[in-house]
């Protein structure tokens, strides 16, 4: 049985378990959601439904894509179900002919007008909860199988690949953030990958500052004396990575404090990787760390990596607790940020083993 | 008084008329919402509080970024507010002390769950509506004003002029996908755009039947024989340009057949540009135009462009009507798809003038 209809028949046990006889899930612009690609393999707009007799349902918008790329017990035009998500319900519900009652859980991102629309029909009872079956399926996804973690080491080679090579051309003289981020693109498509897992982020001294750098990259120049940025992901297969270094030239005091700060909250994190450490007790340290050096870290700590680039287990500070688990891969990525100083952050990517961590990637902090 | 409070202002006198105290939008991953960048000048995550006395509140991601960027009567980091949209509400509505029974609108992209736990709070009546104060929002984005004419613009001659680099290029002789997605990054931004607006699609005979072809650019060979699409655009200070060509060489007769086709479903389009025309009217005259030609469009005609590429009015069949009125500006796009002959769309972007419509971009299809 090939992996997609593994995992779906894993999905349509649990629904058997839960009392629902079909899940819907929807993946469209202001709702993505991988699960359908993780299920599936179908890596674009879709909805899919999965019967608690094992069987499941694609409706791609894009059915010459799905047939090449989708595994699926049916798979038919979007097109033909109305081409809106309560209408494809409507329909499907209507060709099923479910019992009367039977409990149909849909996505828990479903907006609440929507859902009052599809809930309407009171023949059957419709479900919609954070940590039901759409945040099992996320659970799921969080601990990677041997396949998944094949893929992810594509795309953790070629990342390092490419941070080689960012170091070599900033190394050799001036260029652009334009110039890195395009090499990136470049690198990473010649490389085999799909292409880059988001929008690269360049930012020289000067825009460093923002935790996100807006525009994502410009004709800037890099090196610039100071704390430049630069953070991106290479997307394998669906797979994607995800990390940061900061290029350092000519600092001052403060900066060099900075780039110290940073690699000790690495290293403040990294002696708390192992199975069973909580996911806020490991944020909660690495704050602890920076704020008893006078920084305060505006974003969280890290977030697990995977067919999306945000996905569980993410690493808060005080909310939303979770155990590492072996199989698990997420970032660490400890940031500082000041508008007169600069930004600094170093984030890699990391897989919780039977006793502790592998560090997947390879960035550092550049010091030209 | 500055364009953004101007909007502000507008809206706030929009709550009084629907009995709304107090209005939030969010602008988050998963929930993404432009009208927060129309209304703040702020391009990047956050929540927005309007209150119906004309005050705003802006609780952005990124204090450093919103302290440049943004216009409202206050800015505060959202650090504070919890970091969780419900938080953030729940602690608003504490230090607001608006009375009891107040009226509070959430968007209408909120899931369900969020909306449930957010409404729990029995002090206010909660509204959460298709077509409530969100839509009305965006419903004001739908129709250009000067300002934000002058800036599309901008972004149309940077687009015309990529267009033509790509014709130029393609003529000299072959290059590949990734070249030209790359070429049209580059050229943006050494213009002075944002970025794309939206991740190139470059797709050479052989992935052209895709309507989104996946990968969206590879290694692969252009020119090539057949039909090939280029599908990209340019955002200029927030505002996008959408366009498509198709890149045709040494085609049989049927792809040949499906050149005029297109060509003609384009004039059958712009006969119809003018104010009162209903969107379901132009889309169904197009798409019966291709059904005689024996060519369904499995997708719909056309969208607004403006601070996010796919927004109102939306050019569907028999789905939402909507009468086109000046200062409208969306993409024409017819586009068949067949896996053994190809795909080929084009694409242009329009503005609706006070008796017609004005061409605002020269994408065409190229003939080698």
């Amino acid at each position: 049985m090939n992996t997609y209809l593994k995992r779906q028949k894993k999905v349509s046990s649990l629904l058997a378990r839960e009392d629902i006889a079909l899940l819907v899930l929807c993946d469209r612009e202001g709702m993505r959601n991988c699960s359908i690609r993780y299920l599936t393999g179908h890596p674009s707009d879709s909805v899919l439904f999965i019967f608690v007799d094992g069987r499941t349902l694609l409706l791609p918008w894009d059915i010459n894509l799905a047939q090449i790329k989708a595994t699926a017990t049916q798979i038919k035009p979007y097109n033909d179900y109305g081409r809106t998500l309560s209408q494809a319900v409507a329909k499907v519900l209507e060709e099923e002919k479910l019992p009367a009652g039977s409990r149909v859980e849909v996505p828990a991102e479903l907006p609440y007008p929507e859902f009052m629309k599809i809930s309407a029909d009171s023949r059957y009872q419709f479900v919609c909860r954070e940590g039901g079956l759409t945040a099992v399926v996320e659970d799921m996804r969080q601990i990677k199988d041997d396949d998944e973690l094949a893929t992810l080491r594509k795309a953790f080679a070629i990342t390092d690949d490419i941070l080689d090579k960012i170091e070599a051309v900033l190394r050799k003289g001036q260029c652009t953030e334009t110039d890195i981020a395009l090499l990136i693109d470049r690198e990473a498509r010649l490389a085999g990958a799909e292409g880059t897992g988001f929008e690269t982020l360049a930012a020289a001294m000067g825009r460093s500052y923002n935790i996100h750098a807006f525009p994502a990259y410009t004709g800037a120049n890099m090196p610039a004396d100071g704390l430049s940025i630069i953070d991106f992901g290479v997307k394998y297969d669906g797979y994607t990575s995800d990390v940061t270094t900061t290029i350092t030239q000519n600092l001052n005091k403060e900066q060099e404090r900075m780039v110290r700060i940073i690699e000790g909250a690495v290293k403040v994190a990294e002696g708390l990787l192992k199975p069973g450490t909580l996911t806020t007790e490991l944020s909660g340290a690495v704050n602890d760390f920076l704020e008893k050096n006078g920084y305060v870290m505006p974003h969280n700590l890290g977030h697990g990596i995977g067919l999306y680039i945000h996905e569980k287990p993410f690493l808060r500070v005080k909310v939303d607790p979770v155990k590492l688990e072996k199989g698990m891969v997420f970032t660490i990525e400890p940031g500082i940020y000041d508008p007169q100083l600069g930004g600094i952050r170093l984030e890699n990517d990391y897989l919780i083993t039977d006793t502790g961590f592998e560090k997947l990637t390879r960035s550092r902090i550049i010091r030209l």
